[in-house]
């Protein structure tokens, strides 16, 4: 849009490249950005240098941290024995804010997707089969229940099981609080094949 | 969320501080930030900086530009005695994309809204009343059909018109392509009193 300025535009082209912001909304933030106080622009922008900087890897369970350990992998009173396998940092913020799970996580980064060309050496597999050489109780697979995440929950447990290690996986069913004329046919049908007694 | 790490949460929290922008998707930014490589965010904090720092006013029109006068003002082939006065320079861009106008704009940044104390003397309509004092043949009201934009067009329309100036609103009624039974009442009804002959 030759209206605005170069910067304008240059500004709405970036931002707009950014996941889950269209165009318009891209506009919206840049104006909004321009109006407002220097110091604050200035401030998120080297928020988005320092954390690009300054984040890695936990070198135990590859969640995004600030420190060569990750909070929770330091923690003594967490049962390092009990480790849940997620796709990504953001599944492991959803599951610790429950305050149910008293164990660790190991975070994959991704899901084996032979469509889009990610195999099991893409992600963080390796790494989990090396920690469980260690003395681990149980691996919980807490991937996605998407196509994706079964096949990778799938894949891990076969090479887990033969070191002798009890793996699990999450139900999946109909969601709390979900009204099942809503719900699609298969989660109807693995709701029902995963049954409990009462 | 003390699981992250400093870094992460100050992204988030500055992040999910911008218009549009809840605690999810700051959230899912920050990471999506934190995995882009480092120049990509250098170059996307670098925009942010520069157009913070370089855009400023056009000196006749106020809209958002990096020269003394936006494009729009310094062509010659527009007609600039016609102006089309807006809220903001997100309404000035919807005009100009439908190619129809061929005058130039003024724009207000904001409509008197007694609510929220924005006076006239907040906005830009003593630099329109100025700017008219030259050769004007007409000013077209477009500020929004809100109540803010209504009283807005009226006071401007009452400064304007003992100075001898064509002053015109746009019109308002039922949006093209429209289904009349979603349609609100306010807007039913001014698209009756607006009635034009065919």
């Amino acid at each position: 849009m030759e209206l605005y300025s170069g910067y304008i535009n240059k500004l709405v082209d970036e931002l707009a490249a950014l996941p889950g912001i269209g165009n318009k909304s891209a506009q919206r933030l840049a104006f909004h950005l321009i109006g407002m106080p220097e110091a604050k622009v200035r401030r998120l922008a080297n928020s988005m240098i320092e954390a690009k900087a300054n984040v890695r890897y936990c070198s135990k369970c590859f969640t995004l941290t600030d420190s060569d350990l990750c909070p929770i992998c330091s923690k003594a009173n967490r049962n390092h024995r009990l480790i849940m396998v997620v796709e990504n940092s953001r599944d492991l913020a959803a599951y610790e804010k429950t305050g149910k799970f008293e164990g660790v996580y190991h975070v994959l980064h991704g899901a084996i997707s032979p469509m889009t060309g990610i195999g099991p050496g893409d992600i963080k597999i390796k790494e989990l089969v090396e920690r469980c050489a260690d003395d681990v109780d149980e691996v919980i697979l807490a991937t996605n229940s998407s196509l994706e995440g079964e096949t990778t929950a799938m894949y891990i447990s076969k090479l887990l099981k033969p070191m002798g290690i009890k793996v699990t996986r999450i139900a999946s069913g109909v969601p709390v609080g979900g009204d099942l004329e809503y719900i699609d046919e298969v989660t109807l049908t693995r709701a029902l094949d995963g049954r409990v007694e009462i």
